[in-house]
């Protein structure tokens, strides 16, 4: 891994492309951009573009590829997402249905890929800033939790918001206000600090999506808006096929985390 | 105006529904955010919202409504976009044909109404940190320029970036950049400082739209990506028929200025 932490987004993604890396992405090209892939069929693309746009901190759209091509031209323009992820999920109708490293056999003609940002982007700086995060330091999956907070709906898309927790001292809770703000193309701010039963969750112990992490005397939880909401809410709209990574094997973008602050 | 300054968004557009208010509306509803809009046919719907995400500095999107709906729930949900702008101009084949101050008889149901941020917004915390801004100082419209800074390109939709220009002392520039970074949402900072060659200006003296300004000795032109991009782009694709708003007479929203800054 040492290697990999290293070595340029293009290198990794031909490593990917030829299935010598077929796993968790995490910690690979250092400093550049990961994201989230979502593809469907042009049918339902206007709507999802549009869900998209009216929920910006969930769905923070990084790339959208020209309906047909593979090519995610604004962030790896020598890319194809049908080969460069380590592993992919697939799904018709809403259910999944089986996991494949290349999907060039499952590609249409009228699909359209849609990158989104990931919070690895905004660990990096509170890393950086010496505010620990939890899940790594206990080396498990950050936990996500469905909230009451519903999305703004566009056409078939729409459900509630996903969000991811850390907990923190409040003059980090603090600080990491300030950094994630300056990032609003990879979730921005957070969404919520303190009382969970405020935004619909009953038990912080026990997390929808990833794993619980322990909350400390002292600490706050704080709440950012989730990546997995879009892939979630187009899971319910059972659209007869979707595609989408696999948990933790991302795209590597030839995106400098830096160049998506605002400030 | 006075008393228009003062007055609430709901009300304004009240005014301008029953053809009270005909005119431009800059200065009106202070604090409120005003915003272009662009209405094309669903079928140019989802090539524009392409457009606009991969190009969201010239291209600031605030609201999108379903195709068929008037209402743009997110900025203003009781709001109708046929009636609540006191002018709009009509479109057919990329050539301006008429200017009508209700567009209920034009109204398709496949119709999408794009509504983009606007300068406007970032002018006011510019003017409040006491930067004067010369096309104001000069009562005229801001100067704005063609560039050789070409959009990315979506679908049928490509050209070059329009920005506008406001000179200001280089210490005054820094500020700018500063402020205007906080608004991401409408322009974001800055896309140029200085020298107008560089990005194909060839006469500062000769704006392509709006009107020139004076340039004092020691001051910088500071270039933001415009607005008037996507209306210009959109055009040049000759849409069967494409409306939008009459320079100057704007869609007054519910959303607060502030509300649309990241820090």
């Amino acid at each position: 891994m040492g290697n990999y932490e290293n070595m340029g987004p293009s290198k990794i993604r031909e490593l990917i492309r030829h299935q010598e890396i077929t796993g968790p992405t995490a910690g690979m090209s250092k400093g550049y951009t990961q994201a989230n892939l979502v593809i469907l069929k042009k049918e339902h693309a206007f709507d999802f573009l549009l869900f998209c746009q009216r929920n910006p901190k969930p769905c923070p759209l990084l790339d959208v590829t020209e309906p047909g091509s593979p090519v995610p031209a604004m962030i790896a323009s020598d890319a194809d997402i049908r080969k460069d992820i380590p592993k992919y999920r697939i799904y018709r109708d809403g259910v999944f249905t089986e996991e494949v490293t290349d999907i060039t056999d499952y590609w249409e003609d009228d699909m359209v890929g849609f990158l989104l940002g990931c919070s690895f982007t905004f660990e990096t700086p509170l890393l950086e800033s010496g505010i620990p995060i939890r899940h790594i330091e206990e080396n498990c999956n950050v936990p996500m939790y469905k909230t009451n907070i519903q999305c703004n709906k566009a056409g078939i898309f729409e459900g509630p918001t996903v969000v991811s927790m850390r907990p923190m001292s409040p003059e980090d809770a603090i600080r990491a206000v300030q950094i994630t703000s300056r990032f609003p193309a990879v979730h921005g701010a957070p969404i919520h600090i303190g009382d969970p039963s405020q935004i619909g969750i009953a038990d912080i112990s026990k997390p929808d999506f990833g794993d619980a992490v322990t909350l400390k005397d002292g600490e706050v939880p704080v709440f950012w808006a989730c990546g997995v909401t879009p892939q979630a809410v187009a899971m319910e709209s059972k659209p007869a096929i979707m595609i989408t990574h696999a948990p933790g094997c991302m795209f590597i973008s030839d995106i400098k985390d830096e160049k998506l602050s605002v400030l």
